[in-house]
């Protein structure tokens, strides 16, 4: 069991602009097991530095895929995770990494999921961050709290692994059977912004705070694929009376 | 508490060949709030590399003590743990990183307490070895265990941090401020079968499972004043074109 839920484990990096970074998040990954690494618009990719970095980790880099943005990185994913370091207004609150990964972990069985870590010194815009479905952060001491991106990579990888060896899920968390892919619920929020603009009640000339409000509050929910249908069928319903 | 017993923790480092691996080091210990840095025999130190890869954390490094031998680092402590990356025929058998850590951490009430790194290419000496109380390892894929000095560093002293904010009392899980009544979210639920009654999707004299299903969608996370407001806008609105 361990050995097939890490390999349903995407590592999605951001824009990295630190080919060593890449290296050395390739070489955490296979120290705990994880083989799946995806690079969204990496400045330097491939590149020697990246590959002296891995230090054997080679293979990760070699099948690594390199896409051009973080959808494209998700497309069939059914969770994902988002490393923050800071706490946004808008978002959901970050869970701890232990905490967090007890939640992805057994929800490997029911398709890929994915840990999303951003640029070095940006990090995740707040469009990137809106895509997953959890944020989480490492419990640093807030004196001083610059992880580098390998370490930050290596502690997750880590705390993969030990839930992994731990074997059975918590008990109390069974997971819901059928959760919505990310491009199901990609597709849900299309059909609400067309709805919410054909009705006026959006104006994207004055946006305020709706669109990543309506993300949080649906993101919260995690939602099964029936219940896409359902949210979905009710808007086409009040839409074919207009 | 946590901060006290992370003070009495120190990170020993045995004739460390790399000086970026200090600065690693010094890094990774900060950010989880260690600070007590011991230099056994370092090849190279001060050094530059080794100041550029603390990236911040050169206090610790400016404060590190260099000494000449394993056991003047271990003066006045009342346990050690020395990692061991492989089991030795001789020693007592290694125990995990988080099970290690447990036992260190209630130690640090009678005393000073350290954490012993070999040289990165051949370890500890068995010598060394015999001078700590318990070999330690991490659980790393034995494929593949080939973990970066700084990396073990930082995976430590994260278990480290782990232990002592589990003795201290939880800080988080602070509720939103602002969450809606049972008599709002009720307002909700009944505004919403109406617009799902008007427009059709929702036939009383065939029902299904269909209100069950959007209590239960709506249940699963605790709705704010705010998010039910903007629902109902949305649901006014597509009502209005009608």
């Amino acid at each position: 069991m361990s050995g097939q839920a890490l390999d349903r484990i995407r590592i999605v990096l951001v824009r990295t602009s630190h080919p060593g970074n890449i290296g050395a998040a390739a070489r955490a990954m296979k120290t705990m097991g994880l083989r799946q690494l995806w690079l969204v618009a990496p400045e330097h990719f491939p590149d020697p530095v990246a590959a002296a970095r891995a230090s054997g980790a080679t293979d990760i880099l070699d099948r690594a895929q390199v896409v051009e943005s973080l959808g494209d990185a998700l497309q069939g994913t059914v969770f994902s995770l988002a490393l923050s370091a800071r706490r946004r207004e808008w978002s959901v609150p970050p869970v701890g990494a232990r905490e967090a990964v007890g939640q992805l972990l057994p929800l490997t069985r029911q398709g890929e999921v994915a840990l999303v870590f951003g640029h070095e010194a940006t990090g995740l815009t707040n469009d990137e961050l809106a895509l997953c479905s959890q944020p989480v952060m490492i419990p640093t001491d807030p004196a001083f709290s610059s992880l580098n991106l390998g370490a930050a990579v290596q502690l997750l990888c880590y705390e993969l692994r030990m839930a992994a060896l731990a074997g059975a899920p918590a008990a109390e968390a069974v997971p819901p059977d059928n959760l919505a892919t990310f491009d199901e619920i990609e597709g849900f929020h299309g059909h609400l912004l067309q709805a919410m603009t054909e009705s006026g009640f959006y104006e994207p000339s004055n946006p305020k705070r709706l669109l990543p409000r309506v993300r949080r509050l649906f993101g919260r929910i995690r939602l099964e694929r029936e219940e896409v249908n359902i949210l979905r069928g009710i808007l086409s319903a009040l839409q074919r009376k207009t």
